[in-house]
């Protein structure tokens, strides 16, 4: 990846786990554009190392609304008119709470399609655009990549997650979809399904150190973002699974 | 199936095609709460034998929200207040326009949403609770069945189905986490995947009529439903598809 | 199902299980073709009704290997010359046993293929140029049905499952590709995954009576066999589960 | 990857497409013990760049049977005594023929069979023991990392396939069911998809230069071959599929 211009990588769902890790690995190459409700708020919680110099990062709130995406891109034009923005990460994650069906409300069934899917539908709708305007990658040939992060439930419900599996069932047909309609226009659209936990600070905090590699570094999940977000165009990964080396499944 | 009560089938999404086939072979056994957005208007074009007695139709209209839901589950318990509700089906289809996705708006997305899970949500909202009330059928030893119909698109998302396919996917996950859910509490919840075109009037208005078998007809659809309801509880089918010989697939 | 010719069910891999109970089912219109390692001596321990007559039953030995299929097949012709071969169920399990990977030989996989896919391809070699002779079937419209038999391990490879679940998934693979070859011809292929363990004598006399319906009742899955026989052809079933209520998948 | 001792890749099913390319990759970390049919008389065929040292390159006979296996890893150990093993490619591949399934005998699906998963049994029971031996890499934790390369046909058995799918559907349980007994212990086993036609010198002189990118690049394949081999324990993925961008699936 080597044109003048400024790379964007866009990252929505950003948290101090695998959101900053994979800010992180992107940050040699990309300037960000990282997006969660608690943004610009809770950027030192990012943990973001120091080394990213801090003109290279805008940081913005949004909710995944299509009125909060319209104006974080509108902002992103204005603050780095000059760029490429060619890579998007879809990160969000819906809270989860062990309930039964009839103990759910109707509420629970709507957020969780909206952390599932709507948002990932109204990133696409904002970001598509712009990579189709992208000359082809001089490495990779690709115009821009666009990653949604799944989860076991994202390819088998269980018995509690009836509020959270549709979502991330959809989630996973809408990476599908945008796959196969804009593969051939250059696009690189991938489903990466993380089975396991993913070791950040705050199951940490909840569950104690890892004992025996049992979760996900995020750091080592960012790796094969990465890889993603490189591969060339003759070859591209649309989904693929991640879980560590002890995970039964 | 011999208890002395009457049994009622709760059929949300009734059309002249498959529903009505549904409808025509559980009317032997069960009278029926028909609903759809035209129902009860639109009952004369559903075309229902006249061997099924007027008094055993129920025809109320529900647009599948949670209000429109409970106030036809009020009016079924005032309507016949000696019953035993015990089967479900979740048969509503969003029409499908022929669209990429960067001309399609956030309002179709949501709206394939709404058909896809959430108005199957309600139902089995809705439905569960009598189901579990019930003491366990004679014959099948399950105190409900709750059938959601499935497409090609609920395990395929194709390039045009960026506003359908999550819906469909996100029903299949419903129906996946109920069944696990509510199996051992007795309640049989499948997904029938339909590959191909049924043939119901209106396609055969726009298509002609089938030459050569290559469209489901929508009474062969029902024996299979009428099959899965007809399982005894040692052995239940969660899924199946059905598709015409000819499908190529 | 309604000719004046007598019809034939072929079954491979007939036990005092799963087979028996599908033999019962058949035997209503079918006379019956049996075959397996161990017949026609242990024939009296299918526990067959004395209600079948017993000129309506061909026991005969076969490995699966096609040298012992066609013998049978040539005996059949000479048995019943005047016949129409319209249904074959291929059911051979391979024994389990709990091992890990290093401590199994290579005739264990070999074994697992064999069982698995090779005497299903044998069978199918033999029955599907008789299905190709019959006219459609009245009823349903199909030329033939031929049902394998699955399970968890066809589309899940456990960790002790190395040298079993190869073969059952290339059983599947089979009746898939034979599906889609021979649908458009009017044969209709299905496979069935039964997910749990069956109420078999020989479970019982292992495990003890079933307490809480954990198994599956053979009879209860003969009777979705029968219901994929019965399938007309507009609408077929390819695959399906079956697991008991209790089941936890 | 920075031990002392030289470390050792094994490739089985070597010609002039993917495996050259994932030789050429390996090469700098790696000895290669290369293995086929062919092999070694075919080495210049695979046109392997002259920056390998050829003192770094064994390349045997094999047929995938465990006879032959033995013998080469019995030559391996006399030719590099001091070494450790922890790479496994199996990455043989059937010819494709297009018959109707009537028309094939049962020496193919054989065939089929011992080229889909035998010959990737023989090369496991080869070659895990050697891995378990091995402490794990400073860099991935790994003791070791077996891939197998994986077809559409692994996963979907076409109408034409009858022989070879049933062979690869085995192929990839078996990646399946060595990734849950060996992950834990240490091993990474991994299973490609790969969806489309390899852009190989042979396939050019069949059908021309790729125009349009709408083949896979060996090379681009074999990075994604290396990203798996590099990752780190906490985040292995077992299973992706690689696909060209214009490839329509």
């Amino acid at each position: 990846m080597s044109t003048p211009t400024r790379r964007i990588a866009v990252i929505l769902g950003v948290g101090p786990g695998l959101s900053a890790s994979i800010a992180k690995k992107l940050s040699s190459t990309h300037s960000l554009l990282l997006l969660s409700r608690s943004l610009p708020d809770s950027l030192p919680k990012l943990n973001l190392p120091s080394s990213i110099p801090k003109e290279n990062i805008l940081a913005l709130s949004s909710d995944g609304s299509s009125s909060s995406l319209k104006k974080a891109f509108e902002d992103l034009q204005k603050h780095w008119p000059e760029s490429r923005v060619d890579v998007g990460i879809y990160n969000v994650n819906e809270k989860f709470e062990m309930k039964d069906f009839l103990d759910k409300s109707e509420s629970e069934i709507r957020s969780g399609l909206e952390t599932g899917v709507v948002g990932g539908w109204n990133l696409s709708q904002s970001i598509l655009p712009l990579f189709l305007k992208n000359e082809p990658d001089s490495e990779t040939g690709a115009k821009g990549v666009l990653l949604f992060t799944g989860a076991t439930m994202s390819i088998k419900a269980g018995a509690k997650f009836s509020s959270l599996a549709p979502g991330m069932f959809a989630r996973r047909a809408l990476s599908q979809s945008l796959a196969r309609e804009f593969g051939p226009k250059g696009v690189h659209v991938g489903h990466v399904i993380i089975d396991g936990i993913i070791n950040t600070e705050r199951v940490k905090g909840m569950m104690g150190e890892d004992k025996g590699d049992k979760r996900l570094d995020p750091d080592d999940i960012a790796t094969t973002y990465l890889a993603l977000v490189n591969q060339r165009r003759s070859a591209w990964t649309q989904e693929l699974d991640i879980r560590p080396d002890c995970e039964s499944w």
